[in-house]
């Protein structure tokens, strides 16, 4: 049999699906199951842009640009630039997802063996990422106590090598839910102009800043226009995770020429959903807020019954659907496995995403899980009950 | 401004997109131009795909299975089965495209620096999938003149080093539209099998065998279950590019495991196209008898056509909806930007694709064009004169 290489071999495991198998398990004896491991919204996607591939009259479903059709790319430009970033269409890369635009932005600032330094704990596909592109990721460590905020700058300096050639930063966070402050990100900017790095701002939970408080996009960063490319994608905003569209913004020429050529070796990014992003970008402001109001209202309840739970931790998220909690246990991995397997309140359990995942420093994170919060109250009223009694039980 | 390493900036570009802006301006110019340089089919989706997507009555756009909706898989399955595949859902991963298929592919069995063996002339963006792999390519050369035939055995095994890991072969080909024998796929067989390697097979056009011949999928080869990776597309099948829905299969369950990883981090394929795609596994054969019928047409009108222009030779192509025609020019890359730059019959051009791009030995291939015989009879017998009368006039 032929051998497989070490490059595969070493690819990380998705760590808020490697519990499905026991939640499968868990359904077919009968449980019901909050899943509250993955970020999948229950929030409707706007009808307009599902019905707007339904009203199509295509005969041929044809290839598009490789940088996406020129009307969504028009449109998406104009949308950035309500806020003043400034962009031409050829600052955009429409990408299948984020996770491509991701891809891209590694294979095109990035040789083997090259550095990109991450907070932790970051999004977990960020490490598969790495590895696929050849890329090592330096992660530098952020605390629950004081809400996973920015690092020192001189601890970045600390990481800052030859091979370096980036900062990657989600903001608002997942897993944390931590949103950048302007002095945080003004820190950033001038970091990666000192040391001549990309500064790459996965900003995919943009709309969703809580608190009055304002999301500050790395494109609207004076001076930072050759040093700054935005991850961004229509997952969360619309609630359509499926559509699998994203994109890859920067002002940087030679880094979108270089997009570019990875763009087009995979010929295009797929149609239907292109026709459903753009007809989304119609969605009125009242969805938003609307969304915005309900996350908000989730947050806070899952916020103050997580601090209600004894010897739970849980930082404060400005911003996403997540959050990080910190649990009166050894190994949140077994312990989400025994939810799964073993518990049950009223025939009912959780599914959540240990948080070691979420790490790459070994051994870090195996106390917290993180929590997304895309089912309605009442079902985080539960779960957070569950988890309550769950504890209880496994700690007994 | 921050440097891009090497990887990205050795990231080939595309040559059938390079004369794009050429053929633009000559547009502005108010001239019409054939199209044969991409393999974008003029032929109709069948209409129960796109009926299927229209129909749909989702309200949330969600993620799908990372390997695909199982009941996609379920049926595309049941598909591969009428021809005795013996798959069974776990041998199949749903891919963004072929394009996908093939980076999990090389991601999954190779490791930077490794190799990958692949008949020249090929699938051009082979190259960019690899370099953004980190594998390398050793192309093996074949030759206009016998039809771009496999290669001799020993020719392969003088490219076989420790660095080996595959061989990939493109079947019916692309740009060659060669369809591999039986005898050649056993001799392949048994060369991997002799070497412990993988034999990679894409098979995107593998409904497109003529002249009564039948088209034998690496699949259907026994004994070669563990070495077999097929790539397949709904693109070409049904004329559905814009869908961007292929598939990795094997029955090598580390090779899919390890794949799988690769598919969790960029989370599913496009949920929408999947509808589409599973709808048109009931494409009933009448459409695909009536496809192939009119791509024969197409076929012996080009060949004709071309072998009646003095000074060009071209390979009979037994599958698939190219083929690549040698000229009486030294550089088809300054002819075919000059048949758009300077040339017009009757305010007519055509754009093709120069055939280098699709040769990894430097040099070769200068004098080649591919032809995509993408266009209805009528615009194939007007693009052979403009092709004729345009050599006349360059060599004049």
């Amino acid at each position: 049999m032929p051998a497989i290489s070490h490059k595969g071999a070493k690819m990380p495991s998705s760590p808020v699906r490697k519990l499905v198998p026991f939640a499968e398990a868990a359904k077919k004896r009968g449980i019901h199951i909050y899943p509250l491991n993955i970020g999948q919204p229950d929030i409707k996607t706007p009808n307009q842009a599902i019905q707007a591939v339904k009203d199509t009259d295509m005969e041929i479903l044809a290839y598009s640009h490789s940088a996406g059709n020129e009307s969504y790319r028009t449109k998406l430009v104009a949308h950035y630039n309500k806020i003043e970033m400034g962009l031409t269409i050829d600052d955009v890369i429409v990408s299948t997802g984020g996770s491509e635009a991701l891809l891209f932005t590694m294979g095109s600032i990035c040789d083997y063996g090259d550095e990109v330094i991450i907070p932790e704990p970051f999004y977990a596909n960020y490490n598969g990422f790495a590895t696929a592109s050849g890329v090592t990721v330096k992660p530098i460590s952020t605390k629950i106590e004081n809400n996973f905020a920015l690092p020192s700058i001189s601890d970045f300096e600390k990481l800052i090598t030859d091979n370096t050639k980036a900062i990657l930063i989600c903001n608002p966070g997942n897993p944390t839910g931590y949103l950048y402050t302007q002095d945080e990100m003004n820190q950033l900017a001038a970091l990666v102009k000192k040391h001549d790095l990309f500064l790459v701002a996965d900003e995919v939970y943009r709309e969703f800043a809580y608190d009055g408080r304002e999301h500050l996009s790395v494109m609207n960063i004076p001076g930072l226009e050759q040093h700054a490319i935005m991850i961004d994608s229509v997952s969360k905003r619309y609630s359509m995770c499926g559509a699998r569209i994203g994109c890859m913004v920067s002002k940087n020429k030679e880094v979108m020429a270089t997009a570019m050529k990875f763009a087009q070796a995979r010929l295009s990014p797929p149609t239907f959903a292109q026709i459903a992003a753009e007809a989304a970008l119609d969605t009125p402001q009242a969805y938003f807020n609307e969304v915005i109001g309900e996350y908000i209202e989730r947050r806070d309840i899952l916020i103050a019954g997580l601090k209600n739970i004894p010897g739970v931790e849980v930082a404060n998220p400005g911003g996403a659907f997540y959050c990080v909690a910190q649990l009166p246990v050894e190994d949140t991995d077994a312990f989400a496995q025994w939810m799964l397997e073993s518990f049950q309140l009223d025939n009912e359990t959780i599914m959540v995403a240990p948080a070691a995942g979420f790490y790459s420093t070994p051994g870090v994170g195996k106390n917290q899980i993180r929590i997304a919060y895309v089912l309605e109250k009442e079902s985080l009223i539960k779960a957070v009950q569950i988890l309550a009694e769950a504890l209880k039980v496994y700690n007994a």
